[in-house]
């Protein structure tokens, strides 16, 4: 069973809104186990919607249309899934007088414009419409079908959930699901991840189910993520299969890997910070409380971040830090402003950033010239030197992460 | 002219990330008055990257596809597009050789799966990467053409500004120029901007060239935007346009508009204190450093930014701030603690964010109650009370925002 999805809208298509609704139904897809090789837009337009559906149709064999079941005359997906299949609309008695009733719960009259939400084509099936006025449709076309739904995401997603899917899933007659994991990286290019993992993604690439595939994805401050994906008899097999995949991964890829799914740096470091009833501080300069930021978006921050300083200005990093005077590009300011963060601030971990954002040179270094600090209770204050690539911007978000990650190996490493 | 979007990976197909690639490509063809009537996304498969271009291709007169030009061996766009305009990969020595270079300069080793990068389809141009080790690509076939551009949303944004627009637009041979301008507003909620507007919209609703457009666009953090669009038969006279329509816009909004186009809130601010020679200080306990990051991304911040503290721990306040003790959601913790920051930092302006972010309640107030403190040299220091909606993120985003456009405010007001 394959499906597609059609999402209508000019304003998609002119980038007014983010189709949000096409990335939802992608997903509830591949949750269900049916394959989803195409996603299309399109606009507002009689002779190109059909010939979307016409081209989907095609291809698959089921298409999830959603949009233009409004009550404008810009809405005429109706219209378009009638000529399709060939079929005039009909009003719908029943479906009027649902509409008809919504606005009188409001204590509101239905506009003439309204009753066209009643129009069905001839042949297909309502889905009762209950969070908006628009029902949905399921309308056969030849031994295959097209559903329709309306934009508005609410109103998509609970017929996705009470209908769509479950006659999807009736229909592709298949038990099978699809499930997959993220492993987060950080520490090695895309392409070195690639190439240590290239003898197992050739061992998998016979596929079939119960086979998982592997997958690589830049994602910037968020690391480089590698997916395992495996299609199974249901949930229990698919995620024996991945623990199975995931440790054979580990085993490749070690330390690297710092989190799983949803979780970020910075909660793998809260974590590592909180088992040991520490807390940290921070001493910013060029990631000026990009760190912080981060760092209090974990649930639960306030058990482990006491705080931190943005210490811009060169003055600020002697006055209120204790840095004495000398290069700001050094690694002996990053490892007294991890120090003074730790002293000020009262905790057992101190965290710190200074180098170039860029455009300029500053003292001699070019920009990406980074020096991390770290100052851990007991032990030695250290800094790590970073070489950094890209604009400004792009400079701070790798400095985030790659501060954040440096701490993580210090606090995994073995006391020595 | 006609051209449509094809964005290629996986991911996208699953929801595992946004296509935001598509909407900014979108946006960009309008802006520049080529039709754009389907965007299509399809996974890292070749045969099917193959029968995407060509469907795309049968409809239209340029294809933009992003994606799959990695190094790894699920990135397959190149071979697919070879495929289309059937020749073969070349391998382009100076592609090659930029690419040593760029991990050399990172002082790292090119891996053998990175020389990929360099294969070229026979007859195609390299548009030279910048940002990124991927070149993109100009394809013809036959007397259409297809555009690669790499998936990471800078490198490609970079690409379609550089080569692929003014590439398109010659080939388009369109003599007219769409123009806009973006007036940055906060203040007043999108429907209340709309209504003040609603005669202006109407007089221009007739349309043409020459006429401007207006629309407005709801961004978060970055404000609420008043677009003005115009198409002219050059450069100038759109200018001239927009000039006029921004003049009786701005007499209509006053001092909600802060800033056009690209100015942002931060630089607003920032303008305004270095005009008097001043300096800002900080102190942040909900937002965590999220003002300050904000700060620091202006360029020339450190003429005018002291620094801050993030003072998330309650004792923070106490200790380095010097706030009193007392309930820390108030209006005088929000004042003290600008007051702390502007004599830790000796600076003459300070800013301070308390408040509560959520999910929880906090000394009795409920989740987005926020109070903004302001310290100026030889003024009295106040505390502004907000109430913003939305959860923990967007609580603390939308104090961002509120605590500068507090301190443009006060900045703008004449002395008493």
């Amino acid at each position: 069973m394959r499906a597609e999805v059609l999402a209508v809208g000019t304003e998609l298509l002119l980038g007014q809104i983010a189709d949000t609704n096409s990335s939802f139904m992608g997903e509830q897809l591949a949750l269900s186990g049916i394959d989803c090789h195409f996603q299309t837009k399109v606009g507002d337009n009689f002779d190109r919607i059909v010939l979307a559906l016409r081209t989907a149709l095609a291809r698959s064999d089921a298409v999830l249309v959603c949009g233009g079941l409004g009550p404008t005359q810009d809405d005429i997906t109706r219209e378009a899934i009638a000529a399709v299949m060939n079929v005039d609309l009909v009003r719908d008695d029943s479906v009027l007088e649902r509409i008809r009733a919504m606005f009188a719960s409001r204590g509101r009259e239905m506009s003439p414009n309204n009753a066209r939400q009643a129009d069905v084509p001839r042949g297909a099936e309502v889905i009762e419409q209950r969070t908006g006025t628009a029902p949905g449709l399921v309308c056969p076309v030849g031994n295959k079908v097209v559903y329709a739904m309306p934009g508005v995401p609410y109103e998509m997603q609970e017929m996705m959930d009470r209908a769509v899917l479950p006659d999807l899933r009736r229909r592709a007659g298949e038990p099978a699901v699809i499930v997959s994991r993220t492993l987060r990286t950080w520490g090695l290019a895309e392409s070195a991840l690639a190439e240590l993992l290239e003898p197992r993604v050739e061992a998998l690439s016979r596929g079939g189910q119960g086979v998982p595939t592997i997958a690589f994805l830049a994602s910037g401050i968020e690391g480089i993520k590698v997916r395992l994906t495996v299609k199974a008899a249901d949930g229990a097999a698919g995620a024996a299969a991945l623990d199975a995949e995931e440790s054979l991964v580990r085993q490749v890829l070690g330390e690297v890997v710092f989190g799983v799914d949803d979780e970020t740096m910075e909660s793998a470091v809260g974590s590592l910070i909180r088992g040991r009833g520490w807390r940290l501080a921070l001493a910013e300069s060029l990631t000026g409380g990009l760190v912080a930021s981060r760092v209090v978006s974990v649930p639960g921050a306030s058990e482990w971040f006491a705080g931190g300083v943005v210490a811009y200005a060169t003055e600020v990093k002697g006055s209120v830090l204790g840095v004495p005077s000398g290069p700001v590009i050094s690694p002996a300011t990053a490892r007294a402003m991890a120090e003074g963060a730790r002293t000020l601030l009262r905790a057992e971990v101190g965290l710190a950033t200074t180098g170039v954002a860029g455009p300029a040179s500053q003292e001699g270094h070019p920009p990406g010239t980074v020096f991390v600090g770290l100052s851990i209770e007991g032990g030695e204050s250290e800094a790590i030197e970073l070489r950094l690539p890209g604009d400004r911007e792009r400079v701070r978000q790798m400095t985030v992460i790659s501060a954040l990650s440096a701490l993580r190996r210090r606090l995994l490493a073995p006391v020595s």
